[in-house]
């Protein structure tokens, strides 16, 4: 009888392993990702999990013969002699002595995707072939980026005793109110996909002390821009026992230092592929929402016509101002208007038109909103009615309130949009391998 | 101005650091659980984020003054001094100096959560109050198993080079096929909720090699049962170049034995608590469908009516043999009938009726389906095309198989299943915080 030991036995050598085996014969597995042929000889260019290595096929020490079988998309086993590539500096490739085709494409691609990045190719026609562009090494690179941002996130709020949890995203109620939700039927009754997991996260701070999700929210923006989706993915975390909602911002600011540290440590080759100009988080500045409006009307004559809000101009504006006076890529505006902030965030004792709360700008950019949480019950019921919602809607919500609930707060961020402004990207659909907007549900 | 440093403060002491802290007076934030009075003295339980902490209120000692503002619910900052437990070894307790109390709950509990467990109380019950009832150490104990059960997936396959994926939950079509799915309107257009992530994570393997999700996925499943959730956890995985689809049992044994060594080192007390029957995980025995048939038939003297699949019954005795025969809690089971499997499952050459796939029953339960994938375009459009499947609604899709995909395979494991059968819950609702039925959307 056969027996599963669980013991991975690995034969090929991976290309950062490469300087370990000059002059060996070793074995490989990839995608031919580039034929070149050339004079006498060709590079076939292999796609690997994570790099692209440049092989060589010469007649003169290959003991296969290239055919018409051969060809870009094909999976294949090499063997061949770990060399140094005397062209390029720190550069190793193969000399390729044998080819095993493993799997062969049914058709060559109709478009090219195997130079440096999709040049000239228009966002609809990359995302209607994702399963396609994604091959393409700046394009895969984005997500591995992306895998660093929450990977960092969830490593941070581990060691800092968060709990990771699992929240239901078909809800019977939406946590933040509007038209922007989707509707379901759920065996004859009318559901909700989650907006968020705010209620939950709540419910868990009695629990747990400290919980963070990571997963997808779903919301119903009936507007076609280049800064939403229809579901992305949220990264959330909530904490007890506060102090005051700097704490939050404090445990902001050292999961963002850590995602930095992990994305110059671990995704070093993808960071210098994409060019990504990482930020230098040193102290991050916090200035509260009336004073910002001081500094746009007075240091930039800026006239201001919403007092509850920034225009995405003035957070620009902030941005640069944060940059010049702080050399700081990031600013924290506190202090919210109350209402133009959701039924659950505290307001401010000493002031109650304004909230316990903040956004983080990066570069002038909303990454985050954040705050403390009302937690006793009594208060959370009247700003409920204040604002004409029906307490009964919401009595699993408010359980966790009318039994005890510690002082809390916490804040989401959106992953799409944090790897979008990171990487410098106009449009967020290229932070999102299969993005879902108004016109899109494929592939 | 104020600087956000990210500098994390902790002036509290937690209880597993207690026996650093003897005679010495900290401080302490936590949850009252439960006040026990006595005769001059009172027993004060902390709930802590993970911990059920013993401290003592007695006017000998304390400063303070207990009123009926200290109740149970309040969360509370506590000064004190740490003592050795006169009688139970290896504990310790804090005698209570100061109390001062940070909120306090609007009405008292209507249920006892503050037992060692909740005796007595119905399914619904418990699950109507979730939000108080996962406040009982036992039953948040059982979600930090959940965590370390999805931690240690995580963790195994990044040491593995996988890399991790977020594929979106609205799709255009149902992967799996069936009428167990859930219809969305989007925008005036029909969609679907995913009811996994299989054709994502298939088109990702040309892009990664090896890519792993762990997220929620939906079946409409129209039976109340007491194994089936309509929305769960799911952790897949897919894997390029396997030389078969041992590769992937190997993969899993390998991923399952992580997760037993951390539960075991970092979820002690858990484990403990809640009285885990931990499996040790050796050599996996693997066994044919029909060879298992077979010996249900011999051995077991049961008559076969269903050749195609197991009855629950036939897996517990299979999994009653893996024991007798190998000391092993684990069984694969492998090539199960093609019909009974999913249209991109690869057939066996050797013989078509059957699949390149397997089952991994634990103490005779399915907890994981996997299995080799069909890589070749003309194969898979041959194989739906058999089915009635229409091709061009899986554009998409195949676009991955057309342009060339390594040979591969993967698995999906449902997370509360195997926190259920590790628990030996006999309702998988106790391994959800906020489980979805058919009858259940709330809290």
């Amino acid at each position: 009888m056969d027996k599963i030991n669980g013991l991975i036995q690995k034969v090929t050598v991976d290309y950062k392993d490469f300087p370990e085996h000059v002059n060996e014969v070793v074995e490989m597995k990839g995608i031919i990702h580039r034929i070149r042929e050339m004079t006498g000889f060709a590079f076939v260019i292999i796609r690997t999990a994570r790099d692209v290595v440049q092989c060589v096929y010469s007649p003169d020490f290959s003991d296969y013969r290239m055919d018409d079988k051969v060809v870009e998309g094909c999976a294949v086993k090499l063997t061949g002699k770990i060399v140094k590539d005397e062209t390029r500096e720190d550069r190793y490739e193969m000399q390729i002595h044998g080819i095993e085709v493993l799997s062969s494409p049914a058709e060559q691609m109709p478009i090219v995707i195997n130079k440096k990045q999709l040049d000239n190719i228009p966002i609809d026609l990359n995302l209607n072939m994702r399963p396609v562009t994604l091959r393409n090494p700046k394009e895969r690179a984005v997500f591995k980026i992306q895998e660093g941002i929450a990977r960092g996130f969830r490593e941070f709020l581990t060691s800092q005793n968060f709990t990771e949890i699992h929240t239901p995203k078909i809800n019977a109620q939406g946590a933040e109110g509007g038209a922007n939700i989707f509707k379901l039927d759920y065996f004859g009754k009318q559901v909700f996909l989650a907006q968020s997991p705010q209620f939950y996260k709540q419910m868990l701070v009695p629990v747990y002390e400290r919980v963070f999700e990571i997963g997808p929210v779903f919301r119903a923006e009936h507007h076609d821009t280049s800064r939403h989706l229809n579901e992305y993915i949220s990264m959330d975390f909530e904490m007890g026992f506060i102090e005051s909602f700097y704490d939050i911002m404090n445990m902001e600011t050292g999961a963002l230092k850590y995602i930095v540290k992990l994305l110059k440590e671990e995704y070093a080759e993808e960071v210098a592929l994409l060019n990504v100009n990482l930020p230098e988080i040193n102290d991050i500045p916090v200035i509260k929402f009336m004073d910002a409006k001081d500094i746009i009307i007075k240091k930039y004559k800026k006239k201001i016509t919403d007092f509850r809000d920034f225009e995405p101009e003035e957070e620009q504006i902030l941005g640069k101002w944060a940059k010049q006076e702080f050399n700081s890529d990031f600013l924290f505006v506190t202090h919210y208007p109350s209402e133009k902030r959701p039924f659950y965030a505290m307001d401010d004792p000493a002031d109650p038109e304004y909230t316990l709360s903040f956004d983080l700008l990066f570069r002038g950019i909303e990454i985050t909103t954040g705050g403390q949480r009302i937690h006793d019950y009594n208060e959370q019921v009247k700003k409920m009615l204040s604002r004409g919602m029906k307490i009964e809607d919401f009595e699993g919500y408010l359980m966790a309130h009318k039994y005890g609930m510690p002082p809390h707060g916490g804040l989401g961020l959106g992953l799409e949009r944090i790897t979008m402004h990171l990487l410098g990207f106009k449009n967020v659909r290229y932070a999102s391998m299969f993005p879902r907007d108004i016109n899109r549900v494929t592939p």
